[in-house]
């Protein structure tokens, strides 16, 4: 990376954003009652600065819309992408997008997982002040309020790639039209004649689980059947939840014909309680999943599924958040990309 | 990142690696002919060098053994890490084992994919050089020797993670044992009674393939068992063709009773032809693979496999890389780490 030495001449702040001038990084620092270096300190998120003088800095930057200038030689060459957990099944799908757009615009990919927890650590955040790339991309994590004003203060964009659906307050953020996905499974299936449709949703907490379960009961009234509580059931979404879910619904007096998984490791759940009960696939019970991971064409039988376009959607957050840096306004700060059925051999019409 | 802006009185040159001291940066510049920022500039990977003064001072910086020394402002805080390709299947396992060695270290992880070509790009070895990071782990990727000779007059480490089993030179490399995974793979199915077990080697190109079959071959010998060259195939690492290869076994006059597939995405192909001719796993076919990736749990029936612990072997080449960069020579340049079998419900005796 080029040297991060700040050029005070160079740099203005500005309380309006569509003015090109007004206080300078050493007019931030009287302010402050601190030195000029002392300011670049804090921009560069160096370490020997007080606490206090650090938040008073960050708030007068933030105050005065200050907006950093960067020369040629000052571009950032980084792009950040964080998960919350990388051991999602889906999280080299969205690696694999930010990636495609960070070697077209000549940047490196920095990946940082915040290990289960739903904001980064604070040495991430230094770590990010410091090294000021050019966009950073959370994926189902969230920067607390303090974390969001010390990038913010340093005009450091980021954006959320969400497939739970879920963005806080007017965060720009990217996902997938959850809803019309869960409608177009449900459609598919009382399209080939079935009437008892079980369904697993994801956990409630999480926005893309309402949202799918919500586009399942729409499918369900406007074809006039009716939603039986009883064929609803919920569960995290991985493989063991779907099995459970599965043996107990095919369980019942009166088993489902069909079931709409709220993903696709659900879905492979399900295959598997379907095989200890002795169901074959699609002939006995036919099984819809959500996400279209690669590896729903190599099970048995191929899994149909809702496909989410992760690659995309990453492809998407990645090019906004690279806008918002340029000082580009995104129409809209929420953007859902389609899903479409994807239809392989789970499913087909009832045998009774 | 910290400013890399070269102090020349911390720089030093050395022809033996042992001594401190020696050729200063300024005297590198004086034998180059050329000012000592402009040594700085090559250092620093800046672009408005010439071609011929920036070979001309790699050429002695190598010589004389340069090192730089950083001071505390100066620690790198990234490790980059290449892929040749990251749409294979087990490459998040080297992401999360490399993020975990990271994290640990406080660093950050820069990620690249070298795009399907065989070693990377001019544009990436000058963000390399510019943003100096810690080490560099390549992943099946290769640099050509003027790459090498270029992190070398940097003094950046780099190690290969390699499970395909063929680091060239004496590059530092992390592998896996890959013919004793054959052999075990292999005397699992005798120890079950097979004598006529198939085989799907992956390309023959690979270092890794030939070791597993020939762990194969051994296995057979030390049991008293023939070699039947009928019930040898190759084919690429993926799906399709251990789906054709199976379906080529499995047709012949006298089929085998188990196959041994190169890779976990090789057996689910073999899966695919044994439900296409209405054979059952284990009951008529036996299937076991190698990797053990996630989704071999979650297939039906769960797949035996040979584990080839790829977390492991990461955080293995990460740990190894930052010895490297703190001068510390490994005891060998090549560590194999063990592959383990792992017993699922793919497996059981020959039914004929």
């Amino acid at each position: 990376m080029s040297p991060a030495k700040v050029q005070p001449q160079q740099e203005k702040a500005s309380a309006d954003p569509s003015s090109e001038s007004t206080a300078t990084l050493a007019e931030i620092a009287r302010a402050a009652g601190v030195s000029a270096p002392t300011v670049s300190k804090v921009l560069n998120g160096r370490a020997d600065v007080a606490p206090g003088t650090r938040t008073k800095v960050e708030e007068l930057l933030l105050r005065h819309g200050y907006r950093r200038r960067r020369g040629a030689s000052q571009q950032s060459q980084l792009i950040d992408l964080v998960f919350h957990e990388l051991d999602s099944a889906w999280a080299m799908e969205v690696v694999r997008g930010v990636e495609n757009v960070a070697r077209e615009e000549g940047l490196s990919l920095v990946l940082s997982e915040s290990a289960g927890r739903l904001t980064p650590g604070q040495t991430w955040v230094d770590g990010v002040l410091a090294r000021r790339p050019a966009g950073v991309i959370l994926v189902l994590s969230d920067l607390d309020a303090a974390q969001r004003a010390q990038l913010n203060s340093r005009s450091i964009p980021f954006v959320v790639v969400d497939p739970a659906g879920d963005p806080g307050d007017d965060i720009p953020s990217v996902g997938a039209a959850n809803w019309q996905g869960g409608l177009a499974a449900t459609r598919h299936l009382t399209g080939l004649g079935h009437r008892r449709i079980g369904v697993i949703g994801g956990p409630a907490r999480m926005m893309c689980s309402r949202a799918r379960l919500d586009g399942y009961r729409a499918a369900l009234e406007t074809s006039g059947l009716p939603m039986d509580p009883a064929l609803v059931r919920e569960g995290e979404f991985n493989h063991e939840d779907g099995y459970s879910a599965a043996l107990d619904l095919l369980r019942l007096p009166e088993p489902p014909t069909a079931i709409f998984a709220g993903n696709d490791l659900q879905a492979l759940g399900v295959y598997e309680a379907a095989r200890e009960l002795g169901l074959r696939i699609p002939e006995d019970l036919s099984v819809i999943g959500f996400d279209d991971l690669p590896v729903t064409r190599w099970v048995g039988p191929p899994l149909t599924t809702v496909r989410q376009p992760l690659i995309e959607m990453a492809e998407t957050a990645a090019r906004l958040v690279l806008d918002l840096g340029r000082g580009r306004r995104p129409a809209t700060t929420r953007v859902d990309l389609a899903t479409s059925l994807v239809e392989r051999s789970s499913t087909a019409p009832p045998s009774r």
